[in-house]
């Protein structure tokens, strides 16, 4: 491993052995529908017995693991530690999974930049001989998110432009040690938090975006690379507003981003679905990575990407409070399948 | 490093090289009061511009990172890398905490056993070369703990007798590589999630005692060793209700615990200080850890100890929708001084 400024480099890099994405009826009729492994057309999961939207997400969780592991050909007690974590107060979706899995379990925050959090500390743990397989997982539930940080469904309330929907769905990565087969993890890097002092709950791109920038430039500066360097640079979740601004704010840098792609904007088609400037929510870059930057790395098609989750880090009482909203990005560099 | 089962043991040890503790009033009118690094007589913080609980327990963050790092003789731009979190829904205190610090950071959830969980992070990634200098850190708040998990104070609320009293404290380690003076950090074990059917908000102890117990099995098992090869083994927090269940438990397993005590019992004086059960709160395993354990280990007064945090992974949303109260401990070993 090489340390270079924030960025953890892997000699030995630790491969991404097996993947899933699970999603709700929405997500299953955007323009990634068929990269989902598993969709379901009601994400109460009423019928499997879950009585609230809660349970439900859980269930979506464990879904994605499930179809991981099979997919890995491993049963979950060769897991040897999980990562997870989601937006829910005090991560509860991903402790009911993780007590139904049993699987020694480290809790993790990063709200919609989980994904990368957990993957990157998931790639550590495989490259230093920390564990030999690693779960890294985390989900968000449109319904549980809403009545949690915005009103409850039943209100009806009206969304405005730059708002993002929340994304209903889960995504889990088995990572193994170096000489796996699989989707190398080349670099980790963990973010800084940025704040510039946006209020508004309804523009999570623009709160974000700076923290997408700052962590971008210190890999960029860290690595001597730049954004040519990469087949893609994914970011999630900035939405449409987001999306424009960071590539604003990189042109002003010198490094313009003519390769980059939001998770956000992926997921869904943001002219006929109704999510006005695209998803969000931890699941959101979640399937999108598990679901089509993983496939096309293990297929050719993609040989060297930036995945940068983005988080937003209020709760619902600090926005009350009349807190900013703090950011921040996580970045995971992947490398083609091995 | 050599993983046995499910515990990670360093061969060369990284060490905690500083630590601090933070405090409020009750904390500073029991029996550890002369162990914090600093107490305020106003837990509000309505002097420094506070204006709610919440910013609050996070300007205790870090005054218990300021103490830290003074100790250290460093300055923050030169730690790499962050674990924290805390009780707050989303973690706010934490991530508020980190917006004024600056430095790279991965947000952890583990309830009360966060002291333990970002210990056993940071020390993974000092042993494993990803850092040099890694802070771990938690804390909590009593104002902002019962307003979100059981009723506001204004109330007056009945306590019952198995209620704990979540302490309004910090605690800050800094965890640097092998070779490095302070207290050696020997193995880390981190927990599977228990969940013995405790559906009593009001008695944390006894939901969290199956978890206390799992780890300690684990780790005896993996390591071949039984309670009387450690001068101490403290658990926290399980105050009275949980202790007596853990000796219990650990009598019939056939490994009494001789030299146990629970950081919750340790904090108040739960005869004179009105805590009923004991202490509880992130803060509370992280103030006696920084304040009493690392002390007396950099001491010589103790050699070999297990700190095993323990928390309950529970929401007020879970709670109120009828679940049960998941558990979990992870457990860090320290040796003496060096």
């Amino acid at each position: 491993m090489t340390r270079r400024g924030d960025t953890l480099l892997f000699d030995a890099p630790p491969t991404v052995a097996a993947w899933a994405a699970a999603g709700g009826k929405k997500e299953s009729e955007g323009p990634l529908a068929s990269a989902f492994d598993f969709v379901t057309q009601d994400a109460a999961f009423g019928e499997q017995g879950c009585e609230n939207w809660e349970q439900a997400e859980s269930l979506l969780q464990r879904k994605a693991v499930e179809l991981c592991l099979r997919k890995a050909d491993i049963p979950r007690s060769k897991v040897d530690i999980a990562f997870a974590g989601d937006l829910q107060a005090q991560c509860t979706a991903s402790n009911y999974t993780m007590r139904e899995l049993g699987i020694p379990f480290a809790g993790i925050y990063g709200a919609c930049s989980t994904m990368a959090e957990t993957l990157g500390l998931a790639a550590v743990f495989a490259a230093g001989g920390m564990a030999e397989r690693v779960l890294a997982l985390t989900s968000s539930h449109f319904c549980a998110a809403e009545r949690q940080f915005r009103t409850p469904l039943e209100y009806g309330a009206k969304r405005t432009p730059t708002a993002q929907w929340t994304a209903t769905a889960a995504g889990a990565c088995l990572v193994r040690a170096h000489g796996s087969a699989g989707v190398p993890v080349l670099s980790v890097t963990f973010g800084r938090v940025q704040d510039f002092a946006v209020h508004d709950i309804n523009n999570m791109g623009a709160a974000m975006m700076p923290a997408a920038a700052s962590t971008l430039l210190r890999y960029f500066s860290a690595t001597g690379t730049s954004p040519q360097d990469f087949d893609a640079i994914f970011t999630g979740d900035l939405g449409e507003v987001g999306t424009a601004l960071l590539h604003e704010q990189m042109a002003k840098e010198g490094l313009p981003l003519d390769n980059h792609k939001d998770c956000g904007c992926l997921l869904y088609d943001t002219n006929s679905q109704n999510v006005q400037a695209g998803g969000s929510g931890a699941g959101c870059s979640a399937a999108v990575l598990c679901g089509k930057i993983l496939p096309m790395l293990a297929a050719g098609q993609l040989r060297r990407v930036l995945f940068l989750a983005t988080g937003a880090l209020m709760s619902q009482t600090t926005f009350l409070q009349g807190e900013s909203i703090p950011g921040i990005a996580h970045c995971v560099e992947l490398g083609g399948a091995v």
